[in-house]
C-alpha cells in the first residue's frame, strides 16, 4: 500500500530555455510531484496518459511509483513553452489539453484509504472530486493551484482550501488570490480560509511557511545555473509530502507538527533545486537521498547567525 | 572622535505612496545611513545642505550625529518620487541636483583618522576622493552605489570596488553591473573585484552575503505594512556599519570577521524594516535598541529548523 497519493496531470512538454531545448519530454504536475515524493515514500499516482504515450516511459514510471491509478485514454496533454534570459516565468506558446479536459480522477480502492494526499495542480473542481473519494478517517491533504484556476474558478479554489491541511502556491498566485502585493498579508489571508499550513514559493528567493506557530522563511538554494525551472514547484510539493508521509510512517501517528513541516520544506527546497538544474525531470530522477542531504546541510549553513 | 564616518547626500524628498504623501522631508543617503548608524556608534557625517535648509532640522541632525563635515552652500538637493501599489520601486518624478553637482566631500581632520567609513550612495568619483582622504592606516570601508552610476560611470564604480572591504548593492544593480540574471553569479563576480564582503539587498526577499567563508542568506522582516521604502537601503548600510564599528570599539581590534558581518546584517535588516514602516525617517528615528533587538529575535525564529 502506498504512503502517499499524488493526483495531477501527466503531459508531454516541449521546452526551450537559454540553455537548449527538449521536445515531448515527460512532464505534468503529477509526474514531477510523484517522482520527487518517491525519494522518501511509496507513492500512488492518479492521472491520465493518452494511448499515444510512449510505452517504455510508462513502464519506467511504473518502476518508480504505483501507477494503478493512471488511466490510459485519448491523446496526451501537450505543453510548449519558452523561458527567457531571466528564467523568471515560462511563456506558454501552446497548450493542447486533449484528454485532460474530460478526465475525472478516480482513486483505486487501496489508494482511497491512504491518509496522505497531494492534489497537484489540476482543475479545483477535480481536486474536490478527489477529496470526496478519500476514505481514510484521519488524513493530511495538500493542494497546489495555479494562476489560471484563480482567474477562472476562484470560488472552487477557495472551496478546496476548506478541506485541506496544507496549501502550496507561488508568490504571483498568492498576490492574485488575495488581491494584495504583500505576501505576509496574503499568507495570513490563506490561513484564515482553512489550511493549517500555507507555503508561498518564491522561486530563487526561497519560500515562506505560515501557520499558527508563526512564520518560517528559507532562502533559495544558491544555484549558479538554472537550466529549466519547469516542474520545480511540483517537485517541491511532492518532496514535502513524501517527507511528511515518511515521518508519519516512522512515528506511526498523524500529528504533523510545524517543526516537521519546516524540515520538510527545507528538504523540498533541496529537491526542487535539482529539478531546476536540468531539463525536465533529468536531474531530479538522478538525485539520491545523500545528494539531497548535502543540500539540506548547505541550507543549515546558509541561515546560521 | 566618531567611530564611523558616513559620506553621502542630504536632500529634501517629496514622496507619495498608496498610504499618503510627505513634502520636503529630510532624506538623502547620508541622512538615512547616519541616523541608522547612530543607534550603535558615534557617527561623523560628511555631506552638503543648502542655505535654504531648515535651521531647526539641521540642529536636530547635529544632536544625533557630528555634523562638522556638513557643508552649507547653494541650494539643497530635491527629489520627488512616487511608489505604486506594489511598492517595488520608486518612480522618480523630478530630481533637482542643485548643490550636489559641484560638491566635493571634504573630511575634517578628526574624521580622516577614523578607521570605519561608509560611502553611501554618491557619484563614484566623489567616493574615490573620500577614499584618498582616509588617513587611518588600518581601515574598513563600505560603499553603496546605484543604477544611475552603474549605467553612466561603470569604470569608476569598478575602481571603488578595488579599495573597499564591503560592497552593498541591490538585486537590480547587481544584475546590471555584472550583466547576469543570476544573483549568485553576480555576487561572486563582485567578490572577485576586490571587496571581502558583498551584500545584495533584495527588499522584501531579504539579503545575501557573499565572502570567502560561503554564502549567508536572510529573509525580509515580515512586515504587513510597508508605508514608504525610501531610505531603507541606506539605513541598512548605515546600521550594518554602525554595528561593526561598535563591535570594533568593544573588542579593540580591527578584524571584522564573517560571523560578525552575519550578525550585523541581521541587525541592519531589522533597522531597515523600521524605516520602511513609516514615511521618511519618521519611525527609524524612534526605534530603540530594544525595538531592534526584538526584531533580531524574530529573525532567529524565522530561520530555525
Amino acid at each position: 500500500m502506498p504512503d502517499l497519493i499524488v493526483t495531477g496531470s501527466v503531459g508531454l512538454d516541449t521546452v526551450t530555455t537559454p540553455f537548449g531545448k527538449r521536445a515531448e519530454q515527460i512532464g505534468g504536475s503529477a509526474t514531477y510531484a510523484a517522482l520527487a515524493a518517491s525519494k522518501f515514500a511509496r507513492v500512488g499516482m492518479v492521472s491520465i496518459v493518452g494511448v499515444d504515450f510512449n510505452a517504455d516511459t510508462l513502464s519506467w514510471l511504473a518502476s518508480q511509483v504505483d501507477t494503478e491509478g493512471v488511466e490510459i485514454s485519448g491523446k496526451t496533454l501537450r505543453w510548449t513553452a519558452k523561458y527567457e534570459y531571466t528564467m523568471e516565468e515560462a511563456e506558454t506558446l501552446d497548450t493542447k489539453l486533449n484528454n485532460i479536459v474530460d478526465y475525472v480522477p478516480e482513486l483505486p480502492e487501496h489508494f482511497a484509504s491512504v491518509p496522505f494526499h497531494l492534489l497537484a495542480n489540476l482543475d479545483p473542481d477535480k481536486q474536490l472530486k478527489v477529496i470526496e473519494q478519500i476514505k481514510s478517517p484521519q488524513h493530511f491533504i495538500a493542494a497546489d493551484t495555479m494562476n489560471f484556476w484563480i482567474a477562472n474558478k476562484k470560488d472552487s479554489v477557495i472551496k478546496v482550501l476548506k478541506h485541506i491541511n496544507l496549501l502550496v502556491l507561488n508568490e504571483g498566485e498568492a498576490r492574485q488570490l488575495f488581491a494584495t502585493p504583500n505576501l505576509i498579508k496574503a499568507g495570513h489571508a490563506a490561513l484564515s480560509l482553512g489550511p493549517e499550513f500555507v507555503i508561498i514559493k518564491k522561486g530563487e528567493h526561497g519560500a515562506l511557511l505560515f501557520s499558527n506557530r508563526g512564520l518560517f522563511s528559507i532562502g533559495g538554494y544558491p544555484l549558479e545555473t538554472v537550466t529549466d525551472p519547469t516542474g520545480a514547484g511540483d517537485s517541491f510539493a511532492g518532496a514535502l509530502m513524501g517527507f511528511l508521509a515518511n515521518q508519519y510512517q516512522e512515528a506511526a501517528n498523524l500529528s504533523i507538527n510545524e517543526p516537521m513541516v519546516r524540515k520538510g520544506l527545507v528538504t523540498a527546497s533541496a529537491v526542487a533545486s535539482f529539478t531546476a538544474e536540468g531539463f525536465g525531470p533529468e536531474i531530479l530522477t538522478k538525485a539520491t537521498i545523500n545528494d539531497i542531504k548535502e543540500r539540506y546541510d548547505v541550507f543549515k549553513q546558509l541561515h546560521q547567525f
